[in-house]
């Protein structure tokens, strides 16, 4: 989408025509940096620090670090290597299994000198399909959206609440729970989005505003209580946010916090969507609250917090009393009772077993591996 | 309660016999000061820049405004002068309009002369009547505690999530819903306490671990997104949190986010408990949701932090782009339906009409005035 009126991707080729670019997210809002990937390692690197994050981009990334590591050493042990230590990158997110399947699948049979120019095609197809996936939820989410628009004064916004940054930041392009709002807006629908700041991490205060705000898209910055207080004032249309996994009966693995804004949602009858790739769907697993491990990250994201110092420099700050304890985990589940429809590339679909196998069963389960 | 071993109150007569000494609250957690108060305007500006907070507190130091307001001029013009100052400081204080309301109805009747000291005894009688309603709250409280460890493991600790501070700092002593913590800790029964950090303010990440790590009760910090992961999966055994202001019928108005937890609790069967004064009650109102104004703040408690550098310097820092719009409100309203209880100075009620009326009804709606 747009930064200041130039079309971006969160990754891309660079000039030199072999290695890979992406925007270094940590960075992010009060830094626009550009990190270039020319090894395995750094690719790793790029998704254990989260430089890169969502389950698409992840996905992709890793993708692109097996072509890297082809390069170097095209041999089955390497191979093997490489999917091993991409894999223990971040160990939630089902479609980094699944690239590193795919990629692997292709080039398990060829002879090693083939390799790498063979990952580079198949990483670039999971790139160009990324971006088709997404355009398609957002073409059945905006129908959503104009069904609200239409029951509206003509003029006054939709308002939608997001939570994180499932944005196109966390995908190639145009988002999974953004990809509505960007062809909304792109359609010339008002709209004025909810942004959840979404601690520890704060990727809603500093990545979907930035998002947004350079794209042109109303939005306000809220903090992760207030979503509850809105809805009970009538002052959110549609709740829309992403997903890391979901299983097939439709519970909802996503951002800590998501299941709060669920039961909100649910309690003043807000339509809650989740948007997501069929990719992302956990068809091994029926009951997320009970089956999904849930990642526990440092204690260091909760009590300290990263931001822009008045003279410019970005530092962290303690917001705690030294050595208190803490207790971090980063994802919660939302059962699927709570969740009015699932927005995929295929339509949308009703939070059940029955409705999600009848839309993608076969495929996915095979693709899934 | 105790800070490294002394007993402390939040507010106190400083030992030249007639000044106030608070604790400046807006500089906790990484730095105790002690903020002397000379002056009506002095107190006015410790009410509204939050260097005392809560709703008991913010009665007491209100009552001893008056009375340094009469020190300084004990005309009837000075006396109404002050009350419109202080009143103005926080609109949605209910037990600020009490606290005033009955210093106010003890001078009236005096001859100027003896206001300063007439006020002073009353301010006192407000200190002594806080710290006796708090420990009663904490004594039912306690007993709740108490049914709780008594099913569990002997040793095993009773798991208490609590929001914002509705603690000794927020009153004059023992705190709301903290008090029947201490007290419970000091009868030697096993809790822990899961602290929100409660944004934007993060009077949890700063006041209430600070406090409850002062008095040495276990505690983790966590984000205000956590609390519904956490009872999901049986680690919440009790929600304690305090109110700003609770309706007749037992809606209850507390910091932002507090109706998010209430709802985490009914989903997943955890006894939602509010604490508060008799003083509280609002007996004019029977519908919060509709009815409570709520306050809305400054957009840079949501865009920037406070927190202490590594050089041991405290900072604001913002988390978001620069110019990005924010909406914040301060409180919301958890409807009765969702309170298990409030425990209050004379028992525990249901968040009724009736049963609020039977237990408080005549003496509380005289005094709310």
């Amino acid at each position: 989408m747009n930064v200041d009126g130039v079309a971006y991707r969160s990754i891309w080729v660079n000039e030199d025509g072999w290695s890979v670019d992406i925007i270094d997210q940590t960075r992010l809002p009060h830094i626009f940096a550009v990190n270039n990937l020319q090894t395995l390692e750094q690719a790793c690197t790029a998704i254990h620090d989260m430089q890169v994050r969502g389950a698409p981009l992840i996905g992709a990334t890793a993708a692109y670090g097996l072509y890297l590591a082809m390069r170097d050493d095209p041999s089955d042990a390497a191979l093997q290597g490489a999917c091993k230590r991409l894999l223990a990158t971040r160990p939630t997110a089902v479609n980094l299994h699944w690239a590193l399947a795919r990629v692997t699948e292709v080039l398990l049979p060829l002879a090693p000198a083939e390799r790498s120019s063979a990952a580079f095609i198949e990483a670039d197809k999971i790139i160009a399909l990324d971006i088709e996936t997404n355009h398609a939820i957002g073409a059945h989410g905006l129908e959503l959206i104009r069904q609200i628009a239409a029951a509206k004064a003509p003029g006054e916004a939709v308002n939608i609440l997001t939570h994180c940054n499932a944005g196109w930041l966390a995908t190639v392009d145009w988002g999974t729970a953004t990809a509505p709002m960007y062809q909304a807006h792109d359609a010339g629908i008002p709209i004025h989005v909810w942004v959840d700041e979404t601690r520890p991490r704060n990727q809603g205060a500093s990545l979907t505003t930035w998002e947004l705000g350079h794209h042109g898209i109303a939005h306000s910055l809220i903090v992760d209580n207030l979503g509850g207080h809105l809805m009970q004032h009538g002052m959110v249309d549609l709740c829309l946010v992403g997903s890391d996994r979901t299983t097939r009966s439709g519970d909802v693995c996503n951002k800590i916090g998501t299941y709060l804004k669920a039961l909100a949602a649910k309690d003043n009858n807000v339509p809650f969507y989740v948007c997501l790739p069929g990719s992302t769907i956990d068809w091994t697993s029926s009951d997320g609250v009970s089956e999904i491990p849930i990642e526990r990250r440092a204690d260091s994201e909760v009590s300290t917090i990263s931001g822009k110092l008045d003279n410019g420099q970005v530092a962290n700050v303690a917001i705690a009393p030294d050595a208190t304890p803490v207790t971090n985990y980063a994802f919660d589940v939302t059962p699927a009772r709570l969740v009015t429809g699932l927005i995929t590339e295929r339509g949308v679909f009703e939070a059940s077993e029955t409705s999600l196998a009848r839309g993608f069963g076969r495929q996915c389960s095979d693709s899934a591996g």
